[in-house]
């Protein structure tokens, strides 16, 4: 929340409108609910400022994320019709897995999340879009498909003003360590430890 | 997200069935980025869905949640003109203060409070909406402007199937007792301790 007063002023030759405008690299970790939910949240604020937004999303299943694509989409066609807000693109990188059950073979899957990986960056270098989400990016990281020294001097190395928001658990200590905001996600309370099942609207 | 199996299966005489579509209560705390976002994140499938949300801002400024209100009101206006996704309705409560800032005098801004939380139980008794997100809720709960046990007892006995989110620091013992749901958004690392001051597109 815009507080208005940084707890330090670095020393680092900028004036305060260049801090204002830097782009950020963040983060959304943790074993909880959330990480990628605030991510689509923060892209509403990017949508409102047309900011042209870019989503890769790195995993899927017939359910997943159903709610935040097709409510993103129709903001990308409001954009469309009538000039408010920005563009949306959503891209899915490597079909057929997820973190919780992988089909197919993971050279295949590896192969899928990398070339997902070189159309970022591709689109990074090109300045594709203002405010990227790379949703359950750390995965592939984790899992070794996509190399975490890449991504980091990528992302340290981007042209211009563009904001990157990573999503997932287990984020690698070198990507933690190169974002900018970094926010955890911990469980105080889930309704599955009292037996709810996942729902409609709320889990998808 | 869902992994499909909870870890326990509870004596409560539900079927499967009944406690998929069990109306939950979340709250969203800790000192952190995000517990807002995501609550403006989920709402994001609650549209998807066909589902009436109410937005009740319990603080205002002129620029908090710009952002989210303007991307969700028009998500509200697809759906007036096409019939996707589900109605949307923003109510600011308790006008020209925040937890930050407060202006005017303590005793209207608590009746401003008070009477959007009865805003909010007339709604809630009529069953007006699906999905509510009560942001910033904790509050007017912790300054005494609302009564705690009011708000647990009126979200015990809710009738149908409403889903209602609390964001907000500090959220009360008895709040999170009673909710299903319960996420805490901590710090890892945040830019505004490195000078970063906050900026458009990303804080609002």
């Amino acid at each position: 929340m815009p507080q208005g007063t940084p707890s330090t002023v670095p020393d680092d030759g900028l004036t305060t409108r260049q801090r204002r405008n830097r782009a950020l690299v963040v983060v959304h970790t943790g074993e909880m609910k959330g990480k990628s939910t605030a991510a689509f949240g923060m892209a509403l604020r990017a949508w409102n400022q047309g900011w042209p937004i870019g989503v890769f999303q790195f995993v899927k299943s017939a359910k997943w994320r159903v709610g935040e694509e097709t409510a993103l989409r129709a903001l990308g066609d409001v954009h469309a019709q009538s000039g408010a807000g920005g563009p949306v693109s959503w891209h899915k990188m490597g079909a057929g897995w997820s973190w919780t059950r992988r089909q197919g073979t993971d050279t295949d899957h590896a192969a899928d999340a990398l070339e997902g990986w070189q159309q970022i960056k591709r689109d990074l270098a090109a300045e594709t879009y203002r405010f990227y989400v790379l949703d359950e990016f750390t995965y592939p990281m984790d899992w070794g498909w996509v190399d975490v020294d890449d991504v980091v001097a990528t992302l340290r190395d981007r042209p211009g003003q563009q904001h990157v928001v990573i999503t997932g658990r287990r984020a690698a200590p070198a990507l933690v360590e190169a974002a900018d905001l970094v926010v955890q996600m911990t469980k105080v309370k889930h309704p599955m430890d009292a037996g709810q099942k996942g729902q409609r609207g709320i889990e998808w």
